[in-house]
């Protein structure tokens, strides 16, 4: 790793990118990082269920560093799950290998009143604890980020109870139960801006939002229903300068729609290029956006499409990323060679920039 | 169905209208219209497997006219699936609640080998048969539709051995084994082309070409895997005027590669407007794209969206349909809804339009 002792991973350079800041090199950090590719994490995992990981402070900051230590990003994501803030709400949510399964899927607006709107400090006390743990730990080598799930991502599961394909019950409810439907996300708007307001107090210093289901629907219907309910959660956080990642998977026709929505930083997928999101806006940061199936690929070509990728942006407000999380399979090699492409392709583009 | 009788089903428009010349109004079919939200489809279904039924050649054609007896469609899809030719090929598959499977997935070299190029007259005997009764049966009121899966769409089931969502085994070979995946991917296109060929032959006026999956590709990948095949099997398909229409799901970042297949038409998702498309393709007969999640909707909301749909193109150059497969929760009033909105709006277009 000779690239980073010319260029340590920094928090500060993470958050400089974020706010469209000048850089000595676009800072890196990988969707799903802490997770099943990497031995380390599988190791816990044979120890403890998923939901006992997320539920442990020590484990949870443990598994958050693995990534840190192996491959020195610029941002290290707390180890958790979108659907924890669901569970504080009341619902019952079990992990098979199939995904979550949800034991009461919301319906009517009963269901939608049956849920809880909750204190964090109280009921999630242990994601303020790993917050801090990384706080400690990673000190001003990496930002430390926080995250949760889009209203309508959340909802998707809310409705359907399970990962789902064809939508079709929240497509249901989009015709027939607007007014449950408006209720949901509202209540889950105002939920996790509360959850990211308690994650950013306990140490947070980027916060992403994972509206990963909004690329099903067409540009009427984000603006319609997924828009204003990521729009009003972003809006609710308590925050100072800490900025606000949206992501969005399959997010090529929402892209100026995403715009509107108050995050500081959009996060695209690698089937919208990098070079035409930056011409279609020119002033956002971005975040992306390597097909994470791309790291399946041997090293040489992993490095070919990070170099690629960062000549697209120059390296200028562009917080280097997957455009989805990590695969399982993704070779230990290939994440690295990720890190160093990112590394060195930045640091060879500060030595060209003009005096 | 009031609008009928002024204007009804016809071939000719179908097969105009992909031509891009003058109709009275867009033609309209559903992708999937046979199929599971048609009560007289699933009383079928008790009797005989999915299988059983796609080589039944009295029953397959049955199924096949269940929609245009109620809907009076422009175009009569011949009820099959993608994977019968796959199992033409020695591919035991087999169907259950979760999709299809495959015996055994393919991985190597040997794998390619193993599959055979065969000769559909003898052993898709059946696939014919269905097509010469449709057209018999229809005459000039309908195009008989004949259809195959692309070579990428097939291959991504030929590598995974199950319907994927990660494409990690298929964006493995991408990286690793090139050869292999060439190999396969040209042995499908051939496949495919004597396979559309055969049902030419038999009496299909136009054939769609599904890329269901190709969407999941960057537009470097799309140009490096999908589009070569996809271009090879359908410059190997023998016909005279038959129009080819080629579906890609999730296709806004990949509209101007598809236009290089040599397809006649492109078939696009919701997630792209009509009017967008038009615009980046001016010339090009377009396909689709009602999200077939609106089909949950109250059908005053229905019959809204087509006429929008259909405001998009001025009804020219545009084969009405969904922008993925009907879904089985669909109401038999919503896919009314749809065929009348469809009929109606244009026919009220070419009422307006300059003498």
């Amino acid at each position: 790793m000779g690239a980073v002792s010319t260029s340590p991973p920094s928090a500060a350079r993470f958050l400089d990118a974020c706010h469209g800041r000048p850089v000595d090199r676009a800072p890196a950090w990988m969707m799903r990082q802490a997770g099943r590719y990497l031995p380390e994490y599988r190791e816990v995992r044979r120890r403890v269920s998923f939901i006992e990981l997320c539920r442990d402070a020590d484990l949870a900051a443990e598994v958050s560093l693995q990534p840190f230590r192996r491959f020195a990003p610029d941002g290290v994501i707390f180890f958790s799950d979108i659907l924890v803030p669901v569970q504080a709400m009341g619902v019952k949510v079990e992990f098979d290998k199939n995904g979550p399964r949800l034991s009461h899927p919301i319906r009517t607006g009963d269901d939608v009143l049956r849920l809880r709107r909750f204190d964090p400090a109280a009921d999630l006390r242990f994601t303020g604890e790993i917050l801090k743990r990384l706080r400690g730990e990673v000190g001003d080598s990496a930002a430390i980020i926080g995250f949760a799930g889009a209203p309508w991502t959340l909802a998707c599961y809310l409705v359907e109870g399970t990962s789902s394909k064809s939508f079709a019950p929240i497509k249901q409810m989009m015709g027939w139960g607007q007014r449950t439907l408006e209720g949901l996300l509202n209540l889950l708007a105002d939920v996790i801006a509360d959850v990211l307001s308690f994650q950013i107090a306990s140490g947070a210093q980027v916060v992403q939002v994972f509206d990963t289901w909004a690329g099903e629907l067409s540009r009427e219907d984000y603006r319609r229903w997924a828009l204003p309910a990521v729009t009003r959660a972003i809006a609710g956080i308590r925050r100072s300068a800490q900025p606000v990642i949206l992501y969005v998977n399959g997010c090529s026709h929402l892209l100026e729609a995403m715009n509107e929505s108050g995050a500081d930083v959009l996060s695209v997928d690698w089937r919208l290029p990098l070079v035409e999101a930056r011409q279609r806006l020119p002033q956002r940061p971005l975040q992306g956006n390597l097909d994470p199936g791309a790291l399946l690929s041997p090293t040489r070509d992993v490095r070919r499409r990070v170099q690629a990728m960062l000549a697209e942006t120059g390296g200028i407000a562009h917080v280097v990323n997957l455009g989805h999380g990590v695969l399982p399979q993704t070779p230990i090699e290939s994440a690295e060679a990720f890190f160093e492409a990112a590394r060195e392709a930045s640091v060879a583009q500060a030595a060209e920039a003009p005096a």
